[in-house]
């Protein structure tokens, strides 16, 4: 592996990184840096641990900050880490950030807190001002994780615009999961300096030709090498190249979305790496059934995958 | 204060307990602990601490558990306690659940996990399931919490029924807050011995006439003596009475629901109490602007309030 990793910020192709888990359903972290450092092998820019993906919300604060400092103990670089930090609690996600913060990560991915509902745009300003005061660092970098299909809860661009002008470079980016190509566009469009990394590599290249910096995404953690390919022919000016390699992603990642996606990728995983310990779900998620699981690793073509 | 507060589980009149925070809105240990005792000498017959009304998922675990400890210190009397010991992760809610356990809470209030939506009701009874296996307590009693204009997460019927199949006795009840008056009728009517709490006093004779337990609500902070009456009257066979008094129970929650009601009975609190901190709320809650609080506090008559 002779790639670069060290990066300025969260830029490129990020893995919205799973978490394995051991017969107790404990995050493995052991298991957790072997995954981050097979994703950075194949070629992600970085890693965005304890998202959704990572069953993030399914873990307590202690066992998140464990899980975290055992990746650099474990020889992940730091520096490629943009950890999840979002909670419903303010104080759980001050704590989870200032740890982040400590452990050297390139930012943080801040959900909104999502218990209640229909809030108002002061009351998420006010969460999100209020862990950026508690954190009291410069060096924080937040990134706006948006969505709206698990939280119900809408980041609207003028909640977004007011952030950014409150906490100008703190308020450094967002990972928008909406799955809204529309939005996306006008992220990258409407508010220059501020990161945008779509939620999904379907639209990897549209978000780079934009101007966005790239995708943070549940399927990466088997399409590295396929979306670092497709980052870096649009890199080169390798036009048609990258829309044929983005086809090819997109076509992938579809036939790994026709599934419940984290149980599949863990599926996949345990496949991969032989280790059945893999499949390992934290409820409320619950494995495939044994018919799908076969379906879907007979329907993915296991040797382009990672 | 002569009333008897030892119950045999929860049942009757129970309030959905504000927390009060201070000026860094940290729970105010010494204010909560006078709270509770104010409301079980107005008439309460039990005390839901920790539900969405208290801000629960707005707290750590941490602060959740310290506030907990400090009631009984604070003399009020844990068997009035049901706390709630839901959250996103399922080592929270056991550890949670065992700590009202040891303080000798008369049961636990446990939402679903919400972070996830569309899981499954394998995945629901599983992490339910892991709870109550992992708590590894005979003298649980756990509440099912339902409350989908929150969570997102209907608990349907078959998946209560196969928990109480499951868990005879430890599944002892639920707190229903769908505002759904027939699915609360129909489950007072299909589970006997499980304990119907209607989320809303507007319901509280109606289910206590169907068989059901009582009520748990947020505006019983304010409402208790009045709530309590509509029991009393109706326990002791007062038919006509009850339901004079429970026209006017619903009136009063009806003027109060007409404002963003944690934000509304936190205003009440403080004018009733004459302190200002009463007013605090984490966000992502937002204070009633200074012309709703004031309309508020001119339509509700103060006067029949706790």
């Amino acid at each position: 592996m002779d790639r670069d990793v060290s990066v300025a910020g969260p830029k490129g192709v990020l893995a919205a990184v799973l978490t394995p888990m051991d017969g107790d359903l404990r995050p493995d972290h052991a298991a957790f840096a072997v995954h981050c450092q097979r994703l950075l092998a194949a070629g992600c820019h970085g890693l965005s641990v304890f998202g959704t993906t990572g069953e993030a919300n399914s873990l307590s604060v202690d066992e998140r900050l464990a899980a975290l400092e055992a990746l650099p103990e474990g020889g992940v670089p730091a520096g490629t880490l943009l950890p999840g930090t979002g909670s419903c609690a303010l104080t759980d996600t001050v704590r989870l950030s200032r740890a982040a913060l400590v452990a050297g990560a390139s930012g943080v991915l801040v959900l909104p807190p999502f218990y209640y509902k229909n809030v108002g745009d002061d009351g998420l300003f006010r969460f999100f001002a209020e862990v950026i005061e508690r954190v009291g660092d410069d060096r924080l970098r937040l990134y706006l994780y948006h969505i709206p299909q698990m939280t119900n809860i809408h980041l609207g661009l003028p909640l977004i615009s007011r952030l950014i002008e409150a906490y100008p470079g703190v308020i450094a980016g967002t990972k928008d999961s909406s799955g809204d190509r529309e939005r996306i566009m006008t992220l990258c469009a409407e508010f220059p300096g501020f990161s945008v990394l779509a939620g999904t590599e379907t639209l990897l290249l549209e978000t780079l030709r934009s101007g966005g910096e790239g995708c943070i995404s549940a399927t990466v953690n088997v399409t590295s090498r396929l979306a670092r390919r497709v980052h870096d022919a649009h890199a080169s000016g390798l036009d048609d190249e990258a829309e044929v390699l983005q086809k090819r992603l997109s076509q992938l990642r579809g036939s790994i979305e026709a599934y419940p996606v984290i149980p599949a990728l863990k599926v996949l995983m345990a496949d991969l790496t032989g280790d059945e310990a893999w499949r390992n779900l934290r409820p409320p998620l619950s494995e495939l059934h044994e018919e799908q699981a076969k379906e879907l690793l007979s329907e993915v073509p296991l040797a382009e995958l990672l």
